[in-house]
């Protein structure tokens, strides 16, 4: 039970210094008068946008991107006068005035918004704000070249709203070698002189895009991952901090006395003296079902393998490398620190930080550490 | 927009009669006196637990398993005379006086935590009741044999609670033809004849023990996928019915005028004239991102491909099959449905049902369907 009075199981803490020193790190690769905006959708990554915002805010971070309006919402209150950017747009005349009474930041991402947006701008006696999304080769949301014609041709649909600014966003970022990162780049500044004449700001770069370098940084970055450690840079070193620490709680722990078949499915055959502990964490919580005799955990510095097949709401570790009194005393184990990182977890799930981040479910308790001064 | 004033991007139904339909089915399994209880941990398995504890309580389910004190505590106020059992036990004084304190059941798995509950129970007035939890070859938590030694020894352990039963769990209930069903069962009934001479009452069976036949069902069987559709019997055809539809907003559409690349990495290389569209739902969602280029939608009783990668809050399908009126139509399709199972969607994540159903997450609105009479 922690001071709450709240049953503890599992604890996330997420130290908001680093955080924030990943944020200053990013905003340390920028032209002086490039904004470095944060992504802040799907609760911050999985973080906790409330606080998440709240702490870049503090640093003078003053755009945050969410993907729907509940998640703008979400955020509105703890970042009261900061931009709050939505990225999947309006899609009727409720959510657009959602949008001006809550004062968030519409991205128009196709004709049927744009006229949507345009229709609840002419009520309104100022300029309503908006951002533009090109698809320069995301092969995703965006207008495309055909819709710029468009609009150029149906003008009127510009005429009650501020374009805040054009955005695009990059697919192979992360592969800075890719010829596709030139390709949309080329793209994207053909677009903004042959239909905005160079006149809006601009923003492309996501956290790995601000890493292929100042051609990609125009106006605003707006980098998610690497605020929250993951790696930007996947054939380097990792430039940013880890920001989590995932503790599971040793629900029981046994040396035992004769071999064993661990969990279900029997896929693993522990021995005589093994040591072995139930943790409190399982694939409900987030740690995938295929880390199953796959995976580590981390103990006074010691890796201990996950045996057998990770369950719902437990996972086994094979504790043996531990001295019996280190064992006897071992009442929490770490999942995810600063040697089994959100990206090391991602490998051997065979996907990728972001998904490892955006799967810890509710049930671990959060912690924000935050030091002052 | 809902009738609340939410904003809708996808949508979970949730079949309430399908459940109690389900509930029946396997209540149909048993005999007369045998008692069927429910496993409502994790949410209730993602579905929701409050909503499902309340529909099952209404048909005369009086037994609910969470995992821990925080799940138990959340459904407390829906199911307020049932019994309600903390597969996770106690671990200090406080969490003992919860459970006492909010009519809460412990299992014990350990002797620890059989001395926690001990010196809880030493001060009461009344015995105070619990469950033992027997260690038969699961290979995770429960007593084992030196432990139930241990205890006749130390039999004032037992003095002030009451056994409400002993249970133990099944590791491989769903291959029936797997010796270790066999040796857990004669493991169990061995422990129950030596250590409680058959007094006690006991469980075995979880939802695919339940098929293995009346030996394995003893005085209550605790099925928890069955209930939410999951096949139980996975190499037959599912007895259970599918609970849930998920449903996603298409957020853009688009009849492509040239070859086009589909979101990250360029996985997916789409053809001039192919429909596609652009889906709000992600691995955020709990769509893994391993459905990648392999897997499918539903719309009208079409399938629609996947196509490229799973992203974060969006997936882009390939709607070519679709005419065009349809095409201009489609606002909503469906992920996961009665031909979509959530076997079918475990199969191509190589994972279990159980998993995509622990990895929906709270983004998609809930909407409990029940028809009355």
């Amino acid at each position: 039970l922690d001071s709450r009075g709240d049953f503890i199981g599992s604890i996330l803490e997420i130290d908001l210094n680093r955080l924030v020193e990943n944020y200053n790190i990013l905003r340390s690769k920028l032209q002086q008068d490039t904004i470095c905006a944060a992504v802040v959708k799907a609760n911050a990554y999985g973080v906790g946008a409330r606080h998440i915002t709240g702490a870049l805010a503090s640093v003078g971070c003053e755009d945050f991107f969410v993907a729907n309006l509940d998640e703008a919402l979400d955020i509105r209150h703890s970042v009261s006068d900061e931009n709050v950017y939505v990225l999947h747009g309006v899609d009727d005349k409720e959510t657009a005035e959602t949008c001006t009474s809550y004062n968030i930041i519409p991205v128009i991402s196709s004709v049927p918004q744009l006229e949507t947006w345009y229709k609840h701008c002419k009520n309104s006696d100022e300029k309503l704000p908006m951002v533009l999304h090109i698809e320069s080769g995301m092969g995703r949301l965006g207008l495309q070249e055909e819709d710029l014609k468009y609009i150029n041709k149906h003008h009127h649909l510009l005429s009650n709203c501020s374009i805040r600014q054009v955005m695009s966003h990059l697919s192979c970022a992360d592969e800075p070698d890719h010829p596709h990162n030139y390709h949309q780049l080329t793209m994207f500044k053909e677009i903004l002189f042959d239909y905005f004449n160079y006149k809006s700001k601009a923003s492309l770069a996501n956290s790995s895009g601000i890493f292929l370098g100042d051609d990609y940084h125009f106006d605003m970055v707006r980098p998610g991952c690497a605020i929250y450690g993951v790696n930007p840079t996947p054939h380097q070193a990792n430039p940013m901090k880890n920001i989590i620490t995932l503790k599971a709680k040793v629900l029981q722990k046994r040396i035992l006395d004769y071999d064993y078949a661990i969990s279900y499915g029997a896929t693993y055959k522990a021995s005589k003296g093994d040591k072995i502990a139930i943790l409190e964490y399982g694939y409900a919580d987030g740690y995938f079902r295929c880390l199953s005799n796959g995976s580590y955990v981390n103990y006074l510095g010691h890796k201990l393998p996950v045996i057998g097949r990770v369950t719902m709401d437990m996972i086994i570790i094979d504790a043996s490398a531990l001295q019996e009194q280190e064992f006897a005393k071992m009442d929490f184990v770490e999942l995810i620190n600063d040697e089994i990182t959100v990206d090391e977890i991602a490998k051997r799930a065979k996907t990728i930080g972001y998904e490892v981040l955006t799967s810890l479910s509710p049930r671990a308790k959060r912690i924000y550490k935050i030091k002052i001064g």
